[in-house]
């Protein structure tokens, strides 16, 4: 496979870009301002970056409007340069697609039916009942359990579980060393001990989600667990039996989201946020990094919880009165009362 | 197959509870109140549902005496309804009992020991000094390590990882993802550099416990981890080495311990916990979500930390206060000092 | 094998400590202060443990000068006990070391490149493009993706994903269920909705890391995420993409880093420890467990946040009060005011 390579005007013309400076250069690959060459196109969407935009090598820079006077060399001007950057980055991107057909040897039970387009990778296991459908690519050592599905052109990177009643939607990407359908954490307590309670449902993955490394995703009690199309799920997520998450939602990393709880379509949940259960949270609403959510949300905006760092020295004085806080604020009311003649 | 079917009346008599109503209908399944439909059992145990109970089509439900009167069709009466929900559920759950024997693309060491009754699944490993014992099942793509005993009845779902001197019990349950008896985190600082300190103990897992999906369990480094009998972890929860956890002890999900930690029996850990290393937390300790236990705790009862959550405008100020928090309470001092005579 | 013994005499000079007492004892293994017996050699470096010294029936006892006059029998002292007891340890460890070769049901690429003297355990899958150096040694159910380099006399001890772009430095260890090489999270906002950002760089691990289980670690955008030698990650720790680790840096579990961020050498980052992105953490940066950075640390230092826990109920009243925080300084402020003249 020959190396990707695209002159500035082409791109200007294939994603409908302004075009400023000259044209003729030929792009190779992609890089960071700081990192890029003559040869390379680079990006400017962060403000934090535009100092570097004077002095970067890069053959062209997608930015927006407002910055093209800084950039002496050739630019593409994008109404969203990230977006821009995303379409021109994806061309450079080498993924070979696999050919179609099942590995030697990967075990495939009698009962599973695979599509003739699909892939399955080295040491994958379809089990009795599993559907996996055209254009699907499994990578090595990924499992569909029974009653799975994996819809078409959806792509299981790698070492993936899907472990029962598992339905996935069209262009689900799933990222090695997630499981999807586990037992939810049903349990009762019967005098002295634990009696587990039965875990019916499945879990339905809408079209175009992607879901990350060790991300865990419970299988419902009597329902199904719900994402709906276009949610984006970092790393080491965790979502308990019978949630529910919105299209276009999206969480970063070790973000939970306890049982029964429904979140709306577009938030954005920030790394190791928490959502307790059988909560409801609104659409378009924003949960800060590391915050807690003890009660539904029912407005669009943004949440956080939590306390600044400090030095340890300090942060352990203003800790330890944290303890006291109460007992302050009747004190302050004491004074109050007594200032009032 | 066929599907499970329960006339209400077996049920009642099966499970010592009271009918009340017609007994005659066939109950083929169970649901929630909202879904129900009248060939379905539903329950109603926390009282967020009792609204409800008088619109739900299901044939039967199970509820608790005083919340009968409400129900206008059949129902079981029953002193704890969501444990008898849960036995009657697992009628109706269909897990197939895969064949004992060895799949042939398992790789099993002829050093291991697979009782006749056991059934390993595709792609699984058994090494040297592996034991597992009668009646227990692996799925696909596990592991068992050297010196590992899976005991009777136990299940590993699929992809459990048991990676050396792991024993566990009987009828203990573990989902995909699991890894147990991984190395502790035991490091040195040799002058400029760590140095690791060998992990020599392993991990013992008593009768009846349960551990969730992508949870870690790490053997000791010289005596063993201990996990209790009827011990319950959801997933992605971090147990570092030598911590020792009481009998009937439930963990909610990405709840963590640090080493040398040891815990009661019949403790409650919330969803995202954190205790740190070298305590001691007394039986049936309850423990919020998201907590962080930073000293022993030598009596029972509830506890938590945390600050609640907010607008984000309005969790700025405060939390920036927080910083003065310390400052405040000395002021506040010298007015009351002041006011004095 | 026989099990591996050593005179009291003989350990002091291997490793040149001071020998107290009589040396001709045998040890047999190591145990903590009680639970060794005359055969086995312990260790007290703790100084919680300390009275634990003088019960101790352990042959053998390495431990501090100004503590060996509470030890009656023979003891080691060293400068510190805990890294002289680490390198005897190591003696009693027997991990068998497997032979080299390739093991009969391990899939390996035509394309991929292994070592003579590399040992590839069961089921592990070697794709096209990948190099496994001389003396590493791959467990079963590993993964070693296109593009991926394991470093001579690495150790993948069991079910570790590299996926693609990853290159693993010498002597590198990584335990099950790590997956280090998958996207990064990157996604632009169009329009309505999410588009994904190829993830075009990879991860470059220095020498003598460690990287523990279920831990993840992303590859980067454009350019490598990169962890400097000697970089000790516990498990289940999330690096995100184009994060910088510096060399001899060490991360109890749960512990996240967002994306771009660069974290100085000789950092010590507690258990479930947060930093966000595109920050910079000085060199010898402490971080207390659970503590959330948000803002970069320019210098080296001890930092913290969160608050103390507490009995529930005590706990819910000083929590209310933090949502009236800012209110009451400013009513403090008040006060004060008044009382000046």
């Amino acid at each position: 496979m020959s190396a990707p390579a695209f002159r500035i005007a082409e791109l200007a013309e294939r994603f409908g870009l302004e075009l400023r400076g000259d044209g003729a250069q030929t792009i190779h690959g992609v890089a960071t301002l700081a990192a890029a060459t003559p040869a390379q196109l680079s990006f400017l969407a962060n403000p934090h970056y535009r100092a570097q935009l004077a002095s970067s090598a890069a053959g062209c820079v997608v930015l927006r409007a407002e910055d093209a006077p800084a950039r002496a060399g050739a630019c593409l001007v994008a109404a969203d340069p990230y977006v821009a950057f995303a379409r021109i980055a994806a061309l450079f991107e080498r993924t070979p697609a696999p050919a179609a057909g099942i590995h030697p040897s990967a075990v495939v039970a009698p009962g599973a039916r695979v599509a003739p387009g699909a892939s399955i990778g080295p040491l994958s296991v379809i089990e009795d009942g599993a559907v996996v459908e055209d254009g699907a690519v499994l990578g090595p050592q990924c499992l569909v359990g029974p009653d799975c599905t994996v819809g078409a052109q959806s792509r299981l990177v790698a070492r993936v579980t899907l472990v029962t009643r598992v339905t996935l939607g069209r262009r689900v990407l799933v990222h090695p060393g997630a499981v999807i359908g586990a037992d939810g954490f049903g349990l009762a307590f019967d005098r002295d001990r634990w009696l587990k309670v039965p875990q019916l449902g499945g879990v339905r993955i809408g079209d175009d989600c992607e879901i990350g490394a060790n991300t865990t995703i419970d299988r419902g009690a009597l329902e199904d667990t719900v994402l709906e199309e276009d949610v984006r799920l970092d790393n080491q997520i965790q979502i308990a039996h019978n949630v529910v998450i919105g299209a276009h939602t999206a969480m970063a990393g070790c973000a939970a989201v306890a049982g029964s709880t429904t979140l709306g379509r577009y938030c954005l949940i920030g790394g190791g946020a928490g959502i307790l259960g059988h909560l409801r949270v609104a659409d378009r609403v924003t949960i800060a990094a590391r915050s807690l959510i003890t009660h539904s949300i029912s407005a669009a905006g943004e949440y956080a919880s939590g306390v600044p760092f400090q030095n340890r020295r300090e942060w352990r004085r203003n800790a330890a009165r944290f303890k006291q806080l109460d007992e302050l604020a009747r004190r302050l009311q004491a004074l109050e009362k007594d200032r009032k003649p």
